[in-house]
């Protein structure tokens, strides 16, 4: 659990306060290690409480965003219907706006970050799995059950072509694009290249127990043929998944953020040329594809831009389904 | 080009005034055209334009909505960046909405169609192309470059595997689920089919002219295995467009509506079971699925309806980019 306070014109005034959630303790320890995660981040930022004036949290998983719950999140066993919103509002006395890990991670791009000067932005998360947020005229497209923006399970190809994602699906953008899935395709790759000498299958072979999407980029960077390839179609996925939010809600900016985005420009600009090659042609004419600039502080920053959005609104903005 | 009198309730005062685009004559010719519809509409709801609060203009192609300008319409050549809305608000000196016409339509089925009763809904509309648009909260998503809920060609099957679609990408859901495409997989299907006999291999043989996809419905509702699989393959296609939705924009109920909904309940539950069997387990629970309830006058109704917002709200709901 990770938390700072964040000021009005969003910046963090002090590095992110960070506890272990210990998920096994239960519900009851875990809502009190997040209690003291922000208290922690208070006194981070050399302030008190009274120096407060609203919270944002956000969680991964199952989840019901109006009512403020985790429902039944797979990576944090035992828990079930917590009501976070309520618990963490009844402890600090603070109005607490309650929101997806990564709608918030999108709405911190688009207040402060890539997306700042964008009117509507999507961004997607490339992590061991991958994330999404929907921004569209300063609302989050929280969705009517929460699922707003589940982006790695935006389906780009066919269920009896496609690959097993680990929801249990085939064919989600997550199984070909997640940096697990950018590795599992590596492997798959050098087990049938019949290309040039790799420097990848190389370093494979002597060192199988660390390798990564991180390797993998590292090498196309250099050339090498079969690393190039993997990047490529990657590059390629993430378009579809880019041509899919562009054909539903058009989007001004479409911004990636997550560990394979430290590659920079060359990738970007190989994601931009497959948006162009696959994309309908008039919005992607014009629409803006982005690197995310907050890097894993996204999270915090956009929660605390829902905390100011409940603030100066009264959550109508905020809460949309 | 069809016009009619609505009423702050969503009811139409008379049957459409109907009248012929006849694009070759001209962008001039056609406003005028479009002018005279209108007047005509008020004319056979016994009213005069005193009577009349706005007007709502929605038009097919190419469009920037937000200028109210008719762009490079593929079916109204030679038309080009036609200042539509400023004309028609001119003409009559009234608040003129504009509007994409299967954004329309959608906004018309939200208002007081199939889905009056939701607080967000997607409809699909299938005709000789498949078409979409995309409401939450009463705001319809018009996308940053008048793109947004340009369902017919969200991808349901990769770039390599995909249909042809008649933009030129392939893959689009279109290219399976249009009326036309129904049809032209209907022919293939014929052409290697190997299971038992089929009437409608009987009734192409005999009327390959008058061949389409309501007689494909008809034989599928009556048994035959060959239109039946057509029937189930549709389906399944649209279920896979409704499964991206569901994981972009999770909205209450999605909406089918064009004349293939005509077949009625057996073929709404075959959408639905693909939905369920393909989509994000949680909101697919919960997912409304309905067909259309406006049939062709969704388009004027919803344009109505995008009028009566632009006089309650001074345009801001209903503009979202």
């Amino acid at each position: 659990m990770k938390a700072a306070v964040v000021n009005d014109a969003g910046q963090p005034l002090s590095r992110p306060a960070v506890m272990d959630t210990n998920p096994e303790r239960g519900q009851e320890a875990g809502l009190e290690t997040m209690c003291e995660t922000i208290r922690r981040a208070v006194a981070a930022a050399q302030l008190t409480l009274s120096d407060i004036t609203a919270i944002g949290v956000a969680t991964p998983g199952l989840m019901d965003i109006k009512k403020g719950l985790i429902l039944d999140p797979p990576n944090l066993k035992p828990w079930k219907n917590v009501p976070v919103r309520d618990h963490i509002a009844r402890v600090f006395g603070k109005p607490t706006a309650y929101q997806n890990d990564a709608n918030a991670a999108a709405y911190g791009e688009f207040w402060v970050g890539a997306a700042r000067a964008a009117k509507s932005m999507v961004l997607f998360t490339l992590g061991t799995g991958v994330g999404g947020g929907i921004i569209l005229d300063d609302t989050i497209i929280e969705g009517e059950h929460s699922h707003g923006g589940e982006l790695g399970h935006l389906r780009i190809a066919m269920p009896d072509h496609g690959r097993l994602c680990g929801c249990g699906a085939r064919g989600c953008l997550e199984a070909y694009a997640s940096a697990t899935n950018v590795v599992r395709r590596a492997r798959e790759e050098m087990a049938s290249w019949r290309g040039p000498a790799s420097q990848l299958q190389a370093y494979y072979t002597a060192n199988d127990d660390e390798f990564t999407a991180k390797i993998i980029f590292h090498h196309a960077a250099n050339g090498d043929e079969l690393a190039l390839k993997i990047v490529d179609d990657t590059a390629y996925f993430l378009a579809l998944g880019a041509c899919a939010v562009i054909a539903t809600v058009d989007p001004e900016m479409i911004v990636f953020g997550g560990g394979m985005t430290a590659a920079g420009e060359w990738f970007r600009a190989k994601i931009e040329h497959n948006v162009h090659r696959f994309g309908l042609p008039y919005p992607t004419q014009h629409v803006k594809i982005a690197f995310a600039s907050l890097g894993s502080d996204a999270g915090f920053i956009g929660a605390a831009g829902c905390a100011r959005l409940l603030v100066r609104t009264g959550g109508g903005a905020q809460v949309h389904s």
